[in-house]
């Protein structure tokens, strides 16, 4: 299987990475704390965005450029490399000398032009499935990006149930291993969408094989300007990852 | 209901608007033929891609720009306005001259950023729903358009279900005519996926309270080089025509 | 195409059938006006339950046995033949005189062994697609009653959509008309959910080419002990009925 | 939560049970060597079926009445307690005397009159989830059985994703666990739908916090008379026995 790196972390191989972060990068403060919580826990890569594609047109849409000075600050201060998201090739510009990696999210993971630009840029690419794509078509728009490059997210799709916010099947982890090289993160925040559900799906996607895990954290999650209710607090996510290297350890790999 | 128009025809008002031509521009015999064939059956507008979102990187991507002199001049033989699909603000450019609306498909009906600068260029854009997006999600995506330009059309979504290739609600339509005042089209041919299915599809539509159908159609569709099996040949066309006057008459309307 | 009978009536002709009454039979003054209402408006079939599949053990069950009184008080006043549900074989015995056709509905849609024994009653069987099946399970399912006793119903399935109580895809109307020989019939009161939809999609049923309708009416559906927001009231019904025949016409059909 | 005993075996304390056996019950050699492999490799509990819901009426039905004999033997020569599947009530009498715990599959598991009449036999019910089931509707239905005897199992739900058999949501588990007391496990086998997916899918629930796991086992799959694409060897069960015993102790339980 291909290993890809952000920045100097390498992801698919026998080392399970967290990447872990803020739904969006909402201030100086809130970004360098979570950043130190973190890292101190053991997360080798920040996530935060400052481009939030929001369903309605009324709800916060992310700080912007103004956001790129504090994911710069935090990654130099922490040492942990930076994945931020973006969803119009417009932002590609802004983003590219920051970030280590990018982000691409489920509503443009069937965008191809992005792909084939953000494929020009050098960096790794962290893909997410389209909520209503199969797994066959997710592995497809990978084929957008070059293979050295591209790891892929499982996100959950829609389904009827309505107690998950998405509904993610772990299954999906060593089909896309046999269909694909690719290495294979979770995001168990996005299925979950409620705190108190991350802990079971993260545990059973290392269970399952999953080369790593995105996991949003927050220092007041009953603050933030999105996601609210899916992000842990620094305390949580240190009591997940305690739980999180227990199970690695059982399938034979570590965080 | 806020009427839209596409050129000089209103799409929203008493007359139910049928917007035709093949998936794919190809060549210009076969754009011109076809803007012939259903103008003389009823149609109002054409419809021809130049730019193709195709799942896997192998497969056509249309004519791109090559395919805008054809469009142009189908349009000046036919008198009949033009609507162009694309997936990428890239591509508003070379699109904005030669289209009297836009199209915005399924995999890009939640690209934000897209959608903020169509409503600049002053073009209605026709919206089709995410095949993992729900009635609301639609709704609040349109509302990243200006309203006086929006047409909302319903194209399927994703479902278990394998023998038509995505699972229309029609009973959507009353519940998106409550939801907003955008007019609502309808596209039978990709919900259905093969063309037997398309006339009960696009006559079902029309009883439930359509405004407009799109609807694929090709002098050869066995040799299409997109959505072949689902487009019209000239007579089907023609024939479903006769068949949509008469259940539109049904309604209280007409075509 | 086969032709199957309820009582004198025949489902799958020319003429469209629709069958019409209380989601429950809740009282004789209830079902005996509902059977006059439904029948001066055209209705050809008379509907209502007395054993009721509810979600939760705590919500009414149906009058079981006492209300096999009032549906035969009712066949015999208005002439209308019977259709009644059942989810059990030891339900069969009760009903067997009573009722014209059983109805089985999409909680037992795969409960063979109930198919099974149904088909040796002699007696047509109404048998509606389960939640969670495919039109080609369906059709499997149909095989266990005897072909020339079967009558399929669309009822539509589980999706992510929550604005209809399910998602109907009339699309299948045509797909099923090629898998099997059976007549099919639309249910849009269980589709819809609502009242207000309930019209929109009972039209397009009919355009799409279904050979009958189900339809739930009831005096005072406010005040209805089952399915309340989805019934109409006879006002409502004799108006739909009005426009049921104007498309039915369009089609080449009639009411 | 309640602990469920399957013969002596609680199901919800801190141990773990591994519920394993043959889909279909096909000969005596056939379920008397599994259940000695699967004893020998950890397994608590037998399942094999005599009655099989099948959904094309020409398949293979099960043995039937014959089997039961097989079943008796088995749990005789193992000691290890017995569970069995049936789809109608007039199944209850010919095993209730048989099996230490009656199996309702997913599509009877809102045959509510079914689960009323297991209720008196004061064995315990381990009921699936219904293949169109929301989390809500399938903790109502097991309020139709005593809550001393009801054990939920999850075996997956229908989506449009095909690579596997059915969409299996692991956190669903949690979520379970605050809506009810019942104890529940999971059925990776018929989720998976392929065997080279079970072990990743069985490992992920005991992650997740499942208090049991439903396996299927066979000498030679490949032979297998029904389900033969998922189950395991004997070899295949005895490693993922292995590996789940890791599993479990990093979650702090044991099998």
């Amino acid at each position: 299987m291909a290993v890809v790196k952000i920045g100097s972390v390498p992801i698919g191989g026998k080392e399970i990475v967290v990447i872990a972060g803020p739904c969006s990068v909402e201030s100086e403060e809130q970004l360098l704390s979570t950043a130190r919580a973190v890292k101190k826990a053991g997360a080798g890569v920040l996530r935060g965005s400052v481009f939030k594609p929001r369903s309605s047109p009324g709800a916060f849409q992310g700080l912007g450029e103004k956001g790129i000075g504090f994911l710069l600050k935090a990654k130099k201060e922490s040492g942990l490399p930076i994945v931020s998201e973006l969803m119009d090739s417009s932002q590609i510009f802004v983003l590219q000398d920051a970030v280590d990696c990018f982000q691409v999210g489920a509503r443009s993971s069937q965008n191809f032009e992005l792909l084939k630009r953000l494929g020009k840029t050098g960096k790794p690419v962290i893909l997410k499935n389209g909520l209503g794509s199969t797994a066959k078509e997710f592995v497809s728009a990978a084929g957008y990006l070059p293979p050295e490059k591209a790891i892929l997210c499982l996100r959950g799709i829609r389904s009827f149930e309505t107690e998950t916010r998405f509904t993610l099947d772990l299954g999906l982890i060593p089909v896309l291993k046999k269909l694909c090289d690719f290495p294979i993160v979770v995001d168990p925040s996005h299925a979950a969408g409620k705190r108190g559900l991350v802990p079971a799906l993260a545990m059973a996607a290392i269970a399952a094989g999953a080369d790593g895990l995105l996991i949003e954290a927050h220092p007041s999650p009953e603050k933030a300007l999105s996601d609210s209710s899916q992000q842990l607090n620094f305390s949580e996510f240190e009591d997940l990852m305690q739980k999180l290297k227990k199970v690695a350890s059982a399938v034979g790999r570590k965080i």
